[in-house]
């Protein structure tokens, strides 16, 4: 309990210095480990150490609120909205992700700044300028935030946007939830980046073999479990 | 002239035995290197390559007239069809892109037979089975080809379908055209499988790196120019 506090701390301090950490949800979920940073932080090297160590979708996490205020929809609810128009939709209804009720995919987005929207630049400058936009409309309205996005972000892109349940932990625990609970802890603009964890065997990389790449590297290893029980002491 | 026909023909002869081909489009466009396999052939370990080696996205590319048989929308269609329900897709509308006039993206899928969809093993299986799917619809009514797409795929997913002009390489030269001309011409199922090439200096990989991982790898490099010739003559 006390190692798993320090854990914690380790893991926000090297957040807030900009460092990646490890979080891996846990065995009846994804068991999948993700590489994460504060995207606040998401520099060109930080795409190349996420792609050539991970090797899974580079994608990011943002808190259901700045979802709100953006009017950003889950594309599931969007598809499902227009599908007597797409029939196509209705047919692909992703009703049995084995995982998880539902998928917590928005819209993929690119910078208006990038060129192809793909290299490590240009990943990095998608992510790094929508933190800066999430620090941007707090206390703007939604109308108004909606067009600021709109100015500097084009869709569809290269970034997908992966939105966090309301209640965060409390009402699922999958490495969106758990990463934007981390930020929030730790005092970060609420948006992450990060990138799935593979195996050179074609399945997510092991938890034995992510904490030996944690250990190599210097990264604080989390499971999500630690998580829930410091979101759940800190939110009290 | 002669020496760029016998690179179209060993290109051929490799993507019909399954290896990799590198496909450079031009100077004037997204001045790129993507790394691609036919995707009947698609197995876990070319997903590692793609990833390893290319580690942009890793993508589908598909004919328009299979698209049209399973009613798949260009994204950015269906999000202006869409716009007045969802405002935010009229303020991220993608009028500037700078190497192109339209996005190619379609939905992502995966096969719901994967697990998180992310895996090699996963998006190996998505692609494979795409592959497979494009053969069965041969001559089946439309309706019915969606209801096997729907059977098979869902989506949101991990893999991102790119669909290729209507008129091919007389309508545009993007990575999908290019690829899907080069299937066809190979008399293969004319999906195909790819992923751009970055650089370790935050941009894509050179002209020239990209040609000495050819060298070094033993595969055939080709430029668009090469292939829009070679597809000229054949279409005659």
């Amino acid at each position: 309990m006390g190692e798993s506090i320090e854990k914690i701390d380790s893991a926000l301090l090297d957040l807030r210095n900009g460092k990646f950490i490890l979080v891996y949800d846990n065995e009846s979920r994804e068991g999948e480990t993700d590489i994460v940073i504060a995207s606040e932080f998401a520099a060109p090297e930080s795409i190349r150490t996420m792609r050539k160590d991970g090797g899974g979708l580079i994608f990011l996490m943002i808190p259901n609120e700045i979802a709100n205020k953006l009017k950003l929809p889950f594309l599931a609810d969007l598809f499902s909205d227009v599908d007597a128009r797409y029939p196509v939709l209705k047919e692909l209804i992703p009703n049995d992700i084995p995982y998880d009720t539902k998928s917590s995919f928005s819209l993929y987005i690119n910078h208006r700044n990038t060129f192809t929207g793909i290299t490590d630049i240009d990943r990095s400058l998608t992510m790094r300028k929508f933190a800066e936009l999430t620090k941007k409309i707090d206390g703007i309205d939604d109308g108004l935030a909606t067009k600021m996005f709109g100015k500097e972000f084009r869709s569809p892109g290269h970034i997908p946007i992966c939105i966090a349940a309301k209640n965060l932990l409390s009402e699922r625990a999958g490495h969106t939830e758990l990463i934007v609970s981390l930020l929030k802890m730790g005092g970060l603009t609420p948006v992450g980046s990060g990138c799935e964890m593979m195996g050179d065997d074609g399945k997510a990389l092991s938890k034995i073999k992510a904490k030996q790449y944690a250990n190599d590297n210097g990264l604080v290893f989390l499971e999500g479990k630690d998580i829930v029980r410091a979101w759940k002491q800190w939110s009290k």
